[in-house]
């Protein structure tokens, strides 16, 4: 279990981090970055726990969440100041990790509140992404899970495996592990070969009804 | 009850429908086209029952709600599909129809935590409006209910006559009917006859305020 | 205490006034800068309780918080329509009140439930400008509070300061008055001077990633 502490407040730190650089791409200030970065690392979570009524929240439970989304954030401000510039394909590896952990986690918590296993799969989903799109809104871009690669649905692939295995009763590692690396090996995947869901292009055929 | 229940299933799938419909106005792959049908038709109630603490949220303990607004969302994609356009008026009077019946529902949970008037209205609103300003935000557009024709106006005329109505402890079926058909009759006069509130317009004096 | 509760319906009324100022410049209706004005002034308390599990949310409570907000809402248009336009100083000096007050009250309830102190700050500058921040997402704008003068700076260092007096178990109203006072001094001070944070400048170096 402390191994998987460990990796939850990774995946806090690579989110902070991910959501520090898209601050820093809208010249936001100093405590711009910093809420930006706790509100992508945290926000799923919170999201989550409020719509459970899982309380407390995880940060407000344990407060070395909001310290390492600080450090990482303030990290990110000096490493591209003073160094070389960001390397995005180990920060997109990173990330997938990090969206795996978040995966899971929100998947167990779900559960552990005895919803149907459609509303498990969404707090999964919800965990490993609301926090990017928090991130994306506030910063006024259409969030990016829904043009990209496959993100989104490498959580519910690993949110559906950890819940089937999870009925099988299998050892608690075995299927946290499983589900890990089934959200990790697709969206490495999909990061490798630039794979994508269709898409549902649908053009604009009432002009008077969008009259701003 | 079973019928009302119908009716909010039916409102579930119109809003899902509408929220299908902006996504694949902005080109979204199939996951955010599921995201957004899903936030569109349950966001109004999940953010009611966070805010009056309302636990279980509805599609927390009846995972039907998350299945008819996928089977909406996926429908939707195929009927633009294969089929002809979607019908635009008789997309507006079934919106209409479910969010007369969000509101009511809105509005009886409200009552049913003991809230003082102004917030049992603004619970019925929000009930019926904010799943589609969720989804036009995530979209990156500024909410339509706030520039066209009288929309959300409705919404408060039903929510005060339900009120109204269940103070004077009228037969359950017939305060819920006359709700129901006082949002329904205002909305669709509305759309018939193009009628919008008068704006508030400003005229930016403080261009150096808005510095970006 | 008394003296509080009108310090914060004040807090209400101003901020609701910079909601509808927003949502004036966007023209929207009647029932638009009623909502972004509510919104304004009461989304970031509600926000906060709604993560701490604190039940009832003010103006499900106490139903003077939403009438002072409309009324300050329909005043502002009336005011703007038939007599001379808004006076720009003035208003951010109530801003800055508003700011102080709301802080100070966020972080006295964030310690009522007795979370750490990096909660309590995050709750107190929450309440203080979540509601701006919301007014301009959904106002389709990134949240000026990113990119202007001195803002949050300001909430940190006055829920910072009053943690440590209450914590020095100083008179209650003593550790009120400073921590108001510490956020205003600060807000006006920026204003004054243009005092901001530094920015974080990150060029787009991916363009391949944002492929929209």
């Amino acid at each position: 279990m402390t191994w998987f502490y460990a990796f939850d407040l990774f995946g806090v730190a690579v989110f902070a981090i991910s959501g520090a650089l898209v601050a820093g791409r809208k010249s936001m200030d100093l405590f711009g970055v910093l809420v930006i970065a706790i509100i992508t690392s945290l926000g799923g979570g919170t999201l989550r726990d409020a719509i459970l009524d899982n309380h407390p929240v995880s940060w407000i439970r344990n407060d070395v969440y909001i310290l390492v989304a600080v450090l990482a954030a303030i990290g990110t401000i000096l490493w591209v100041r003073f160094t070389r510039p960001i390397h995005e394909t180990g920060l997109l590896i990173a990330d997938a990790f990090g969206l795996a952990v978040f995966t899971v986690i929100g998947t167990q918590v779900a559960l552990q509140h005895d919803v149907p296993v459609s509303a498990a799969v969404i707090m999964g989903v919800m965990t490993g992404v609301a926090g990017g799109v928090m991130r994306d809104v506030i910063c006024n871009e259409i969030p990016l899970i829904f043009h990209k690669e496959i993100y989104a649905t490498a959580c519910i692939a690993g949110s559906v495996v950890y819940i089937a295995l999870h009925q099988l009763n299998t050892t608690p590692n075995l299927d946290v592990t499983i589900s890990v690396l089934t959200v990790l090996v697709i969206r490495l995947a999909a990061i490798r070969w630039h794979l994508g869901l269709p898409r549902f292009h649908l053009l604009d055929r009432d002009p008077p009804d969008r009259d701003q």
